[in-house]
C-alpha cells in the first residue's frame, strides 16, 4: 500500500496513538521496532489539543514527529464507547467530552474536515457503531444512516494527499453486512474498513461475520479490520484477507506488566518471573529482551515505574509489527495455514 | 576520579535512579546524556527487590543494565525523611518500611553489607540526618554518634573494588561541623560527603556552613555534596570545591512539567507554551530539544503522556550534566567565577 509517507507492507499492525503518541515511545522507537502505519484518535485530538493547533503546528506528522504513514479514525468509536450522554440524528451526533462533559457535535462534514486539519495519509468516514447487542431494525437503520454519512464524508473530503476510506457495519447479520457493504462500495473508496466487530461478541461470531463479509470486499483495495490487536487474532483476520488492523491491546497490556512471548502472553507481576535472569522473549533482538532479565523487568512492573512501562510497550509493539512481518513471509511463501496453525499452537501451549 | 567501572570527570552530577532506574530513562539514554555516576537509594532497593535477588542477578549494574560508575546511599537519609516510626539507639536505628509499615533495623553492618550486596562502586557510611530545626545538643549527640557508626561500617567493610566513603554532619553550627569533620577524617576514608544540608535550611545558611566546611576536607579527596541539583545551587557549590553532588530535582521537575533551559526554568503547563513551535532549548542537541515543538511537549505534559515525562526527564538530566561539564571547563581555563555569575545572571534573568 504506497501512502504520501511512505509504503506499507501488508499485513500490517497499526499500533495506536491515541493523543498524537504511542505511550512512551519515541518515532524513533517505532522505527526502530519496524513500525509501518500509525494510528491517531480523531476523538481525542478534536477535544484536546485541538485541530487548529495541530494545523498550526504542520499537522500530525510534524507535531509528533512520526514521519512514516498514519491513519486517523473518524471518532465515531468513541462517541459510541465513551460517551454517556450521546444523540444520533440524520444531521451527526451530539456528545459529551469525557474529559469535561462539555458537549460537541460531529457531522460527517466536521469529522471529515477535523482529519483534513490533522493531515494523516488515511483518513476515515464517520460511522455509528452499534453494540452487539442493537436489534436487528437498529442495525438496519443504523447501516443506511452510515452509507449516507459516508456519501457526505466523501463529497465534503477535498485533500488530493490523504485517502478517505469507507466502513461497513450490520452487526452480525449477514444479509445487512452484505447491504452495508453494497451501500459503501457504490460511494466507492480507495479502502474498506470491517467495522462493528470486536465489540463484545464471542470471537466465533466475529470471525464468521468476517468471513462472509471480507471476500465481498474489492480485491484490489486494502481492507481494514477494526480494533484486533491480540496474536491469535491478528493471525486469524490474516487467513480472511484483512490487510490492515489496529488495537490498543499491545500497548494496554504492557501497561499492565503483560508481555507477549512466542510462548505465550505472561504477567511480569507474577511470582516466578521475579528471580528469573532468563531473557523476557529469547526469540526477540528487542531492546527489552536483550538489555535486562526478566527480574528486572518484573522490579519496574511491580515498581510501577516507568522504565516498565516504555520497554514492554516497546517489546510488546514489536512482538507484533514483527508477527505481521511473519506471515507477509509466509503468505508469499505459500504456507500460511500451516505455519499459522503451528504458531498458534505453539503461543496457545504455553502456561500463563 | 577513577572507579572499577570507569573515569568520572569532576564536578559531576549524579542523576538517582531511586529504585535501579533513573525514572522512564535507559542505561543508553544516561550514556546519551553523558551521565558519569548513577546513584541508588539503598534504603527503597533494600526493601524491594531485596539486597539478595540483586546480587543474585550479579548486582546492581548486571541488575538494571548500566555498566557505568554507581554509588548508593546509606538509606540513612530516607529512614529519616520518609519513616513515621523511628527508634535511634547506639546499635542502629529501628523503621517502618514506607511501603508496608514493617519494622526493620539498619545497622551500620548490615548498611555496609546491603550495599556489598548491592555492588556499587562508591558505598555509604550510615549517618543520622537530623532536622535543621534539631537543638544544638542533639546535633552534638547525634555527630558523635553518626561518627561511631562510620567506624563501624569501615571495619565491616570488606569489598576491595568499593570505596567507602564518610559523612559529615554537624547541622549549620560551625563548632560541631569541624568536630564531626576531625573525627570522620580521623576514621579514614577514600572520600568524603557533607550531609544534613540541603534539608530545610535557607540557602544563605546552606552555603555558609558549606563554605566553612569545605576548605577542612582533604584536599586529595572527593568532596560530595548530598542533596543538591538546580542549577544555581550546583555553580555555587561547585565554587565552594565540591566534586560530586545528587539530586532528584531534575527527574522530579520533569514529572511535573518543569525543564530546565539556559534562560531559565519553565512550566510546560503554562498556556504561553501550547501554541510555541520553537524548541524546548535551542542550545540543547538533546532529543527532546531537537525532535518537538514546545507545543507538542507541552500537549503531552498536559495530557500526562509517558514520553513527555520520558523526554522533560532526558532533557533536564542533560541539562544538569552538561551544566557541570561547562563548569570543567571554565574551572581548567581559569575563569569559573566569572563564567558562573554570567551563566546565573542569564537563568535568572528569564521570566519562569
Amino acid at each position: 500500500m504506497r501512502t504520501p509517507h511512505g509504503t506499507v507492507n501488508t499485513p500490517a499492525f497499526m499500533p495506536v496513538g491515541t493523543k498524537g503518541t504511542v505511550k512512551g515511545l519515541t518515532p524513533g522507537d517505532l522505527r526502530s521496532v519496524g513500525a509501518g502505519v500509525v494510528l491517531g484518535n480523531t476523538y481525542h485530538l478534536y477535544l484536546r489539543p485541538g485541530p487548529k493547533l495541530v494545523r498550526e503546528t504542520g499537522g500530525l506528522h510534524a507535531f509528533t514527529g512520526w514521519d512514516g504513514p498514519m491513519l486517523t479514525d473518524s471518532g465515531g468509536y468513541q462517541v459510541f464507547s465513551l460517551a454517556k450522554t450521546r444523540r444520533i440524528s440524520e444531521e451527526g451526533v451530539e456528545f459529551a467530552s469525557v474529559y469535561d462533559g462539555s458537549l460537541h457535535t460531529f457531522t460527517p462534514e466536521l469529522v471529515t474536515k477535523v482529519q483534513e486539519d490533522l493531515g494523516a495519509d488515511i483518513a476515515m468516514v464517520l460511522d455509528e457503531c452499534p453494540p452487539a447487542s442493537a436489534s436487528r431494525e437498529y442495525h438496519a437503520e443504523s447501516l443506511r444512516r452510515t452509507a449516507r454519512w459516508a456519501g457526505r464524508c466523501k463529497e465534503a473530503h477535498g485533500r488530493w494527499d490523504q485517502a478517505l476510506f469507507g466502513i461497513v457495519q450490520g452487526g452480525l447479520y449477514p444479509d445487512l453486512r452484505e447491504e452495508s457493504l453494497g451501500r459503501t462500495v457504490e460511494i466507492g473508496f480507495p479502502g474498506y474498513a470491517v467495522g462493528g466487530l470486536s465489540v463484545g461478541e464471542s470471537r466465533d461470531d466475529m470471525l464468521n461475520t468476517l468471513s462472509l463479509t471480507a471476500p465481498m470486499l474489492p480485491a484490489d483495495r486494502p481492507r481494514y479490520f477494526m480494533g484486533i490487536g491480540d496474536p491469535i487474532g491478528i493471525l486469524k483476520v490474516i487467513g480472511l484477507g484483512v490487510d490492515m488492523f489496529d488495537c490498543v491491546l499491545p500497548t494496554r497490556l504492557a501497561r499492565h506488566g503483560a508481555a507477549l512471548t512466542t510462548d505465550g502472553r505472561i504477567n511480569l507481576r507474577n511470582a516466578r518471573h521475579r528471580r528469573d535472569l532468563g531473557r523476557l522473549d529469547p526469540e526477540c533482538p528487542c531492546e527489552a529482551c536483550t538489555g535486562y532479565s526478566r527480574a528486572y523487568l518484573a522490579h519496574l512492573v511491580r515498581e510501577d515505574e516507568l522504565l516498565g512501562h516504555r520497554l514492554i510497550t516497546l517489546h510488546n509493539v514489536r512482538f507484533t509489527v514483527e508477527l505481521c512481518r511473519r506471515a507477509r513471509e509466509e503468505i508469499l511463501a505459500g504456507d500460511y495455514e500451516g505455519w499459522s496453525q503451528a504458531w498458534i499452537s505453539r503461543y496457545s501451549g504455553a502456561a500463563a
